[in-house]
């Protein structure tokens, strides 16, 4: 099929028709910079979502699966400073009680008739303070804008220990064919159960059915979000949503897979603004496999996740033996003779010994802030190439991460 | 069965009747510093291995697999400097040059029967300088000597980016039933294709089959030197080897549990000083799991490979969350508010929420050279504890992982 031509545009969130977001500060970070964000679609939306697979998770996660099973999605609450999990029942009912509330608030201020889900991600173990934010409610939703301006400031609110906000928009097809997708999206540690849960939101103007926009996050999500790695950890709240309000009067029938393409592309966009703002990176390290064997993704990721291979990036040194090393301990079966790695496009590595490069040469060239790792399996059978982004691990990591509560 | 008595001895792996070491500069590490061990027992010997489950594996791996297959073992030759590794065909045969070479001046010096296996660490990708380390093996073979002097240079020979030499040796029974077991180690990052290479060589005067020594030795490895992780790397290299030469006219039938005990004794000590001097460690870490579920070691391993839970082993933050997290990623099926969390013997989480700790004290507690991470499973059948050694990590592993090669 064609390549999808991508058109970005701003706007954040706001950009496919029909959503609106506010944001306020109420009071739930010690700094004072807006905590919570409501994200509202004029009418009802299909919504499907993907959420961490760890056993320890946060009530809102536990709640969304049942919201989303009942359907008739409008809106996503999220805040951020206070993750709500592992603080027991009172969790779960402040989770239920936030959602009740701003229900309420929104349907006093006007047209609302649908469900919401919920999102938190900061410290685990605390409670919120929930006068405070029951408090800020009203305001919240006289915040709701569906400007440039309000999609954007929303990436700035539901971030924590991230550096810079993350967002993009894209607008598909020409005329009356023309629908958008927007997201937002924070996380710096892949995890972090305190602070760097990963959260994606996504909205679009299209008009799909929920079995159809589910399948096709699933598959989206395992190329993109999924294939993100800081530290190897996942988080307690992690969770990529998904909105559509059919705006746009454009269906999903019929462009299934421009579709996937393009929310690809925004997913994409997002994991990797997340891999390249990791904590403590100096840069974003794509590692990506020619012709892998079966279960490449394994190889790619235990590349990709190693101290010692993630070291090397920071301090620019072309160490192919750790990424050697690294692939072969991943579990997977392969010829390491076959193998030819690349760094930063310099061969390094070929018929089971070092290339004759010289290091000054392609040390230079890994200092650059994308950092390319390619490795090529020979002799073995046609196969789709894999791709997994990561971050360089500096001493800021070890400095972030080293005192966080206390 | 009743508690092992140890008694800790002088010697290390000279400790047992039989063995002799040699100690030599052959020119492979450029720092003037002994880097070619030979290790001899007077007879033939009973040897067990285990190696490195790394696909990309140093030809001596693949060599010693066949002598040990055939038999017959009398001697270790292991070089520091340079681990003889991704070198391509002439590393094969630089392998077995050397063995011959080694036997050879062991024939010509006196009495050797018996085969030989080797080990290499340090750099992969490069070649031994075969003229200077063949010309160094008379001085190697002359340089042999039983005494606790020659035992305990060993350790210090293997030695790469090791801070300490780490060796032991104890002596079990008493009157004609006493034997020996000693042993030295290396490693400082579990793997590092590069100098971290994990070795254990175990010298032993008890006499026993081979089957019955590759059996325990096989159990034990699992519980020690498997048990121990510093960044979750494995080395092309690692081997754990074992000669029994019987000199102490002691058979292992009729103790098997007892040696086993004494073996795990001897193999713990070692793995525990590796974990200790793990490269940039200030701290050795100990996770251990009261009545874990099924596959308990996997959640063991997870948090202590876990770099934000080691990051914060170095800023003695009291982080109970980034433990439990990491344990809920374990993919290991377990009841989260059945867990209680200690952490230098202080309880910090229980009922799926935080204790009422106070942070300034457990801080405190984990400041010492020992820190204790314990998780009691409630609830579950009774289940034997599992027990992984790790160490934080500080600023001085990326120090000393971002720069090494160039």
């Amino acid at each position: 099929m064609a390549k999808l031509e991508v058109h970005e545009i701003a706007g954040a969130v706001c950009a496919p028709l029909g959503f609106k977001v506010g944001t306020v500060y109420a009071g739930i970070r010690k700094a004072k910079r807006d905590d919570l964000v409501l994200l509202v679609s004029d009418t009802p939306a299909t919504a499907a979502a993907v959420f961490t697979t760890n056993k320890v998770h946060a009530w809102c996660v536990r709640h969304n699966r049942e919201r989303l099973a009942a359907g008739n999605i409008q809106a996503v609450l999220c805040n951020a400073g206070n993750a709500n999990a592992c603080n027991g029942e009172r969790g779960q009912s402040d989770d239920q009680a936030l959602a009740e509330g701003v229900k309420t608030a929104l349907r006093a201020a006007g047209h609302f008739e649908g469900d919401l889900l919920t999102a938190s991600t900061g410290v685990i173990g605390k409670h919120l303070p929930m006068s405070e934010v029951k408090a800020a409610l009203p305001t919240l939703v006289a915040a709701l804008g569906g400007s440039i301006g309000h999609g954007e400031q929303a990436a700035n609110a539901i971030m924590t220990t991230d550096l810079v906000p993350k967002f993009v928009a894209i607008e598909v097809g020409a005329g009356k064919e023309r629908y958008r997708i927007g997201g937002i999206a924070k996380g710096s540690g892949m995890i972090a159960p305190n602070m760097a849960t990963m959260l994606g939101f996504i909205t679009t103007d299209i008009a799909a059915s929920q079995a159809e926009l589910q399948a096709i996050l699933t598959r989206v999500v395992g190329r993109t979000f999924n294939c993100i790695t800081v530290d190897g950890d996942t988080s307690t709240n992690d969770m990529v949503i998904v909105l559509a309000n059919g705006a746009s009067g454009v269906p999903l029938a019929g462009r299934e897979q421009e579709f996937e393409q393009a929310l690809e592309y925004v997913c994409g966009t997002l994991a990797r603004k997340i891999a390249r703002d990791g904590e403590g990176a100096t840069k974003l390290v794509t590692v990506t496999l020619i012709n892998p064997p079966p279960l490449g993704e394994k190889i790619a990721k235990t590349i990709a996740e190693s101290p010692l291979v993630k070291t090397a990036c920071f301090g620019n040194d072309p160490n192919w033996g750790r990424i050697m090393a690294a692939a072969g301990r991943s579990e997977v079966e392969f010829n390491p003779s076959s193998v030819v790695v690349r760094l930063a496009g310099h061969e390094v590595f070929r018929d089971g010994e070092p290339t004759a490069f010289d290091p000054t040469v392609v040390s230079a060239a890994m200092k650059a802030a994308d950092l390319m790792i390619e490795l090529e399996f020979l002799g073995t059978p046609k196969s789709e190439p894999v791709t997994v982004w990561t971050c360089d691990f500096s001493y800021d990591y070890v400095k972030i991460n080293a005192d966080y509560t206390t």
